[in-house]
């Protein structure tokens, strides 16, 4: 990372290095200040799927250091976007990303584009064909705010969270759980979540229900970011076991990938499982100060017990404030 | 107020001097712009409500000082917010106050917050029943955008505004009066204009139909303020002896407390209701140069007639502009 | 333009020196940066019709300049705005346009509004009625951000882009051509394209099928202007003959002017017309390096093949991205 940083994307392209580099920049203007850094830039913001916390966080941080930015959400657009340039436009659709996107970029120094999954087929999503088919427009510098596969300025947020509470990277026990929801949910952070914690080399367990793997691909990466630092990832469907000694419990949704764009199938499957609202006894075998982590939002007594959100485990609002720290040392790699 | 400002939200909590302070500083910053003076700063923004005039003047006075806000509204949280914290979050929200409001409280160095009236229940109405549930997770410093039974920062831009008027506050005769609407209203307004109005020691008159008293604890609040001020508060439903010698008509519309929360009863008195119309006759045994004021939205032809709005008697414009000023001292005194 | 520069409204006040002043100062801005130059300045963004690259690239010129803006869009309104300032008021909307520019206006140091044509009555659209009705109550600095017949803001930045692709002023022959689309669409951009390439002084050949001729005071002014900077005006529906030597082709649709607010009897005219998607085949007769422009958003396949705009004529990414640096002159101008 001694060149000026052209994008944030794929998290593993960042490095256990890039990471550490960006968490400890974040780390120096959360204590210091540096409302000139970014005098005069842009940061063009557009939301195809909602935000609150990307959002807030993203305009927030470019104020913080001297800059600002703009929203263009869907309702902006005159009518619809059209994501295929072959396509003939005589429907709903008035624009094209092919215009668009190159257009919104050339209005900021940086943009930030947000695509959530379509969730109705497993190997689209993976990789990542929406998006993609945006990000080709978009030029550098460019960061993604969470794509169907992806959300690596959560996981760089959450970095830094498990810095500040000084979790050990080597050897700490971080544990990914599944957890109840009322919808079937996008894979983004759960995978960006297991790539983060595997390359701070921790020992990382994923832990689901049957039906509720991981997609292999995921899965084997994560294991070789370990593998390259010292770490390792295991999967398991044993609570007990998985909490055993951790240091941290990052609980989140997924959709099942056994019936993934199946919503009726996987709303069976998960009116079946009994004990995935996570509570105070989940942490019974985990070491007395293991945290709770959630990228929020999350859905109280569904996902986790109130007790745990509003108890001394629970960091989710720091975890949430990490966000605009590590954003903004980001944009400052980016564009100071 | 020789201590940072913490927040505004109780008008009387900042008394004469506090106000007094803050229109002070207004009108210096009106004349001497200090563009650099909060720098890196950002406000927060979240309307549960609808906003014009709030949203555009908060924005514009962080801009004006050299900092900058990001707004917030339902339609950018995924589905709908809950309110209760004990709730089990099986239903349409997806995402707690608990956790929403300390997120967006950390992004920004201030936050303001609107939450209407729920104008079903009076006593509900009349605690801030659902704000106080917002407010108790924002932390400070932090500013009502207008709550059930408060709007400070109306009241603040209108103390400016009575000041740039040369109105005089001990001994000036101060007139709220209700006015015809199409709908049942919330008594924020009204409320912290009379505080405000009792606040300056000014000879204060409620005017208003019979069936729309304010509530009882509103008044004696009132009539203490005003005591400790040297002023004094009065209600009556007689439009000339109302008006007689006034300084300012102050009008509002705002809903029966005899049957508030019943709509359609209040559409019944309000119809039954001839003359409410704020007119160019009412000024006949007023002072000459007596002012009309409204914090707008103002529905021309039924709250007042458009020749007044028109005409040299009406303020409005301007103190509407002076919600800006007014605010910008508040965030100076907050942040900077 | 030696004085400060007070409105953007008709493009023809400025004259060819005044776009030419403009274009040079954005030329300066692209180059030196100057992000302190309207620090403290605030840009108030009044969208009754919805916008993409309006809306972006003046939030982009205003930070990028050291200032903000802050936009309102009618679902913003309560309820809904009335234009109509002798009305009363009973009915849906909550607010007039003689109370809520005013206000708007003040938060600002200049503002913008944007109200598309009514596509009903042409004299009224030709007069620009609704947005004069607006425009008398914002005072100044103003800025049109598009009426039913006026575009300035894109017509200084399509001089710019001009300018930077050093297509001659005198002696270069500017197409504008009408072309398909699946709606009857205002004449506000193509009036203000045709004023703005006569001014600067070029051979302009207005193409267009039968019943889609540009209202004849449009075409008589844009023949006065062209005659003042020594170039030409003409209309014709023969593509040869108006592509001939050509040195630009700027494609975009309007309603018939014959059955203007007819939009079924419309419909049915574009139906009859085959040929009229802009293809390579247009540019036969025409300079080979003849380029393509377009206002966006565009309809590829209907109004362009997607094999034009994404070969070497089109310029029209760098077209868009000229919006900003132009309002950036225009705002220096007007507040720095």
């Amino acid at each position: 990372m001694s060149a000026r940083l052209r994008q944030i994307h794929r998290i593993e392209d960042l490095g256990p290095e890039g990471c550490l580099e960006l968490a400890t920049l974040a780390t120096r203007l959360r204590r210091h200040p540096e409302p000139r850094a970014l005098e005069g830039k842009v940061l063009a913001l557009l939301f195809l799927s909602p935000s609150l916390r990307t959002q807030a966080s993203f305009q927030a941080a470019m104020t913080r250091l001297g800059g600002g930015s703009f929203v263009i959400a869907p309702d902006r657009f005159i009518h619809k976007l059209e994501f295929d340039p072959d396509r003939v436009m005589d429907g709903a659709a008035a624009e094209n990303v092919a215009e668009a996107l190159p257009v919104l970029a050339a209005y900021g120094d940086a943009i930030g584009v947000r695509a959530f999954a379509g969730l109705e087929n497993l190997a689209e999503d993976l990789a990542d064909r929406r998006f993609e088919a945006i990000r080709r427009f978009c030029g550098a510098p460019f960061l993604n705010m969470e794509s169907a596969i992806r959300h690596p300025c959560q996981s760089l947020g959450d970095w830094l969270t498990l810095d500040d509470l000084e979790i050990p990277a080597r050897g700490g026990r971080f544990v990914l759980s599944w957890a109840q929801h009322t919808k079937a949910l996008p894979l983004a952070v759960a995978s960006d979540t297991l790539r983060m914690a595997a390359m701070r080399g921790m020992e990382v367990t994923v832990l689901r229900p049957e039906a509720f793997e991981l997609p292999e691909p995921i899965m084997s990466q994560a294991r070789a970011l370990a593998r390259a630092s010292g770490g390792s990832v295991r999967e398991t469907s044993d609570r007990a076991e998985a909490m055993k000694g951790a240091h941290v419990l990052y609980a989140k949704s997924w959709a099942s990938t056994r019936c993934y764009g199946d919503h009726a199938a996987t709303a069976e499957l998960r009116r079946g499982l009994t004990g995935w609202t996570v509570a105070e006894d989940w942490f019974a075998g985990a070491r007395p100060d293991c945290r709770f982590l959630h990228c929020l939002p999350v859905r109280r007594g569904v996902v986790v017990e109130g007790a745990v959100l509003d108890g001394p485990r629970s960091e989710v609002v720091q975890q949430a404030e990490n966000r605009m720290w590590a954003q903004m040392a980001a944009l400052h790699r980016m564009l100071a």
